[in-house]
């Protein structure tokens, strides 16, 4: 059973994953491994994951065959296991609870190669709602109180499955940083009687030079005090608190602004490994009128970042404003928008 | 000129640095660059760096020249730099600074490849006290508030030039994660009257299994909420909260703790690139109850670590209890001691 310990020093809860258990001599070993040819993801090894919990398939196949177009599955190797008490103990001065949570899985489309950039627009809207829908139902769980929704894409970017994926990790603590956000959107809100978040975008419609793309819904921008370079948030342009909660109509335009945005950075970047993390209310919070959900895009660049998760201090060499200029014009790089429709008809 | 910017959300100043200012296409360029023979670190480069601020050297030799032993000289491409005011500025809701600091560099040793983990006991003393010196010239001056001191050790790490190096950069704010453990020490030390530091060494001395190494005044220890794996913590055994203020006759066991831990995880992870980070008290702080200075030393294993600096959540693979038990008993992999020795006589 995985153990999360609370740091005696300040409100960081860490997941001790004893079942996946590396010992030392995996350390060694996993630089030589070599990409297998197998993919759990891939049409006809449904049987090689545990039974799906959600798929969008043709309605004449049958569960756990091929025939999908979206599929979720429990992780087969999950970081928080889904049965048993929190068991919260103390032990002296430091406290730990059982790893209890929900690890899943939502496999984009059958295709190995392509991600979600490179999918149909309603394809990739259906990968939003199989989002929602889990969301939703984990929800239920009381002992749930926070859903953390990522995606590692390239192995420098921590995937360990080739195959395009985004994980969902159902967790009964709050992660720190979503403490963070969550004090201090309410610290503004106290003060202003304003969203932090919603000023953030008036401030922006003004200044233009910092916003990457934007639809009737939604906005990309490259924000002011960007970590890395070429880091970029995707908000909805009005005020929801939860990823889960954002009206229907919006999410075919949800799907096209990340389709626009992660193709631009494959342009202007050359295809980066990268990050994105869903950054949403925790579980069984009424609407805040404090905190506004977004998309953290954060691409991962050659020898950037090294000390910065240890101190919290970034050093970012890209001024946000030259990231969104570059973003708005693909031109600017290797010729027009073209490039990708091309790539994608390949 | 660098900018100090604010997030808007959180208590956390990021660096743009215009200077350095990476335009997307350095980004792609960057892959392709092969390493260069030329090195400014080097004996007889002295002047393709900036001139020295510090080095202890042959009383024989002239400064920036060959005859040095350990010498620091500003970053030839500063973070941070050293000229001008704050000229604290708001634009609208969002808040900035001049990119006012210190950012210096200090090479460790003529010699190319070694690390400080490699070279002679007294050498490493040396360079800690060639720290300590620049900790206690740069906090004369008022503008800055933090002295943060680290080394990223291989290019996974960060390392930019090969030549081992650490860096000191002196800021005019107080960075997040500094921030967090100072409240968090002094909250518990509202709560109880004790440091939790002090509390930490006494309940791992208790307990044993998470202890690495000991000497007379320092202990190493794979922390109880490890974030990562084979995460390591130095601390003085007894309370001082500023690395500075640190007793002189501490030094050389400083140098000979650092020395064997990082000689352990070498052996154990087979070299593998670093990080460590030197967390202090801030500037014209006086001596500090409730905390307490250390060092923190995070290997960067493969594939380790993605989404983790988004969200401060972490997923840790190996219990620091493993952790701790391979890097106490060195011979539990390949061999015992005899094998670091060799190495560094070879």
């Amino acid at each position: 059973m995985p153990e999360l310990r609370k740091s005696p020093i300040m409100e960081r809860w860490v997941i001790i994953s004893t079942e996946r258990g590396k010992r030392p001599i995996d350390f060694k070993m996993e630089k030589r491994t070599a990409k297998g040819g197998f993919c759990p993801f891939c049409y006809g090894n449904e049987d090689k994951t545990p039974p799906e919990v959600l798929a969008f398939r043709d309605p004449r196949s049958a569960p756990n065959t091929p025939g999908w177009k979206v599929r979720v599955v429990p992780n087969k190797f999950p970081a928080l296991q889904i049965e048993g008490d929190l068991d919260k103990t103390g032990d002296g001065i430091y406290d730990m609870m059982r790893g209890v949570g929900a690890h899943e899985v939502l496999i984009e489309s059958p295709d190995h190669k392509l991600n979600l950039a490179y999918l149909p627009d309603d394809h990739v809207e259906s990968i939003f709602w199989a989002l929602r829908d889990r969301c939703l139902d984990l929800q239920k769980d009381s002992r749930f109180r926070y859903i953390l929704i990522f995606k590692n894409w390239g192995e420098e970017a921590g995937a360990s499955l080739e195959h395009s994926h985004i994980q969902l990790i159902a967790t009964p603590i709050i992660p720190k940083r979503a403490i963070e956000e969550l004090e201090g959107s309410k610290f503004h809100y106290q003060l202003k009687e304003r969203c932090i978040f919603c000023d953030i975008i008036k401030q922006e419609t003004k200044e233009q030079k910092r916003i990457i793309y934007q639809n009737e819904y939604f906005m990309a921008i490259a924000p002011y005090a960007s970590r890395f370079p070429f880091e970029t948030w995707v908000m909805p342009r009005q005020h929801v608190s939860a990823f889960e909660q954002t009206p229907s109509e919006w999410f075919a335009q949800l799907a096209g602004i990340m389709k626009t945005v992660l193709r631009r950075l494959d342009i202007v970047l050359d295809e980066p490994p990268f990050n994105f993390i869903i950054h949403t209310a925790p579980c069984k919070t009424p609407d805040l009128d404090y905190y506004h959900w977004h998309i953290e895009i954060m691409p991962k660049l050659t020898r950037v970042a090294g000390f910065e998760w240890g101190s919290g201090f970034y050093i970012n060499p890209t001024p946000p404003e030259d990231a969104a200029e570059a973003l708005r014009n693909v031109d600017y790089v290797n010729g027009s928008q073209e490039t990708v429709k091309q790539k994608v008809e390949e």
